[in-house]
């Protein structure tokens, strides 16, 4: 079930993930999503940009909900992802399907979802460096969806009231308010990822409501290591450890 | 000089201020605007809603900005500042001027400012208490300018390139980022302002640049009080204590 080039990785809830040797792996930012996406009730949730899964099976072990869905553009992706769903027993709970985003209301239908999780590319096209087509490129790059993208399929997948959770950087913060108001959904809970107390925040996580009325709450920062160098106590608790 | 029913606080750094003994008093906001705004260097510089004129008093110690102007709407509380500035033998350097900043292309001109601050009332028409016309009401609601009315204003005030600095509910960030980039008032830098550091950010400083190009610096938190529940060091050092 595990090919040569790639490694099975121990979650350390029980719960383990396929990934490629000398590929893109996930990291802190898509624990961080999934917790931070655990609070609303979810009866339908869909991860864009699933990747190898990651966000779906850790929401497995964060909630209740019954069916989440991870879509994914790269196709050798996509099938590892689904094999680690099988590696852990849970497709009947979580499925993936290989497809574009864009294509996405045609592949679930229209207000398909209540909550849509999404740890998108980060980085514009022409910034940074990158290796053309391959797969460490499209999951840093947005060569193959934008943000604009993420949020004009989410408003199509959501129902009314429904919930979007997504972790980015911290620097398209203005990026990334303005593209959910052009779509209506409104921003409602921000929280800044600072790497250490006396650092700038370098990450964002924000939840976004469908046709929400204007109130933004911004959660007290979030520091993934304490000012003595060791994780900080928060992230400890997120990861189970 | 002083009227019986006002005051004279002393600045601690060298100046004076005339308040109104049961009206309005500046608080920290504007003292973090002021050090905020001191880094970009200003030929002239315009303080929209200056009130008391406590932002551009503040300049002419953080800055050498040799012209500095305040717009102030109510007449007897502009005129009270003028008399701040004149106390203060400021007048080569500070004009305090009564009008709408709706009209503030006609009293200045389009173009004439390379530096604009403004601490505007934070609340929406509707939100919160409001005591009708009175003083403190039209400081602290959108009763005679709203958020938008400022960027419009700011957009037509500047010179391309030119620096905004604001300070601003932390609950109103995406009103704020999407209307300086409706206005092409482009984020720069953002600060969030924490009453201490367990506590979520009430209040945000940012500065836009007129015409600049997408990159938003978010800065480390700052922290009012420290978890001792004294003033934070920094706080002192802004204060000049």
């Amino acid at each position: 079930m595990i090919r040569t080039d790639e490694c099975l990785d121990d979650l350390q809830n029980g719960l383990f993930i396929i990934q490629k040797k000398d590929g893109f792996k996930f990291g802190v930012d898509a624990v961080l999503l999934a917790d931070f996406a655990k609070t609303a009730k979810s009866v339908n949730t869909l991860d864009l940009c699933t990747g190898t899964g990651i966000v779906p099976l850790l929401l497995t072990e964060k909630t209740d909900t019954l069916n989440i869905f991870g879509l994914e553009i790269q196709k050798d992706i996509a099938e590892m992802a689904a094999r680690s769903i099988e590696y852990n027993n849970l497709d009947d709970r979580v499925h993936i399907t290989e497809g574009d985003l864009k294509n996405a209301a045609d592949i679930y239908g229209k207000g398909r979802f209540d909550k849509i999780t999404c740890n998108p590319p980060y980085m514009k096209c022409g910034a940074g460096l990158q290796n053309d087509a391959d797969t460490k490129s499209v999951s840093r790059h947005e060569i193959m969806c934008t943000l604009d993208d993420v949020l004009r399929v989410s408003r199509e997948l959501l129902i009314s009231k429904g919930r979007f959770f997504m972790v980015h950087r911290a620097s398209r913060l203005a990026d990334i308010l303005c593209t959910m108001r052009k779509y209506g959904i409104e921003p409602k809970r921000l929280r800044l990822i600072h790497p250490s107390p006396e650092k700038a925040p370098n990450l964002v996580l924000v939840e976004g409501m469908k046709d929400g009325g204007e109130e933004l709450k911004i959660l007290p920062p979030l520091y993934v290591y304490g000012s003595d160098g060791n994780y900080s106590d928060e992230i400890n608790m997120i990861y189970g450890r």
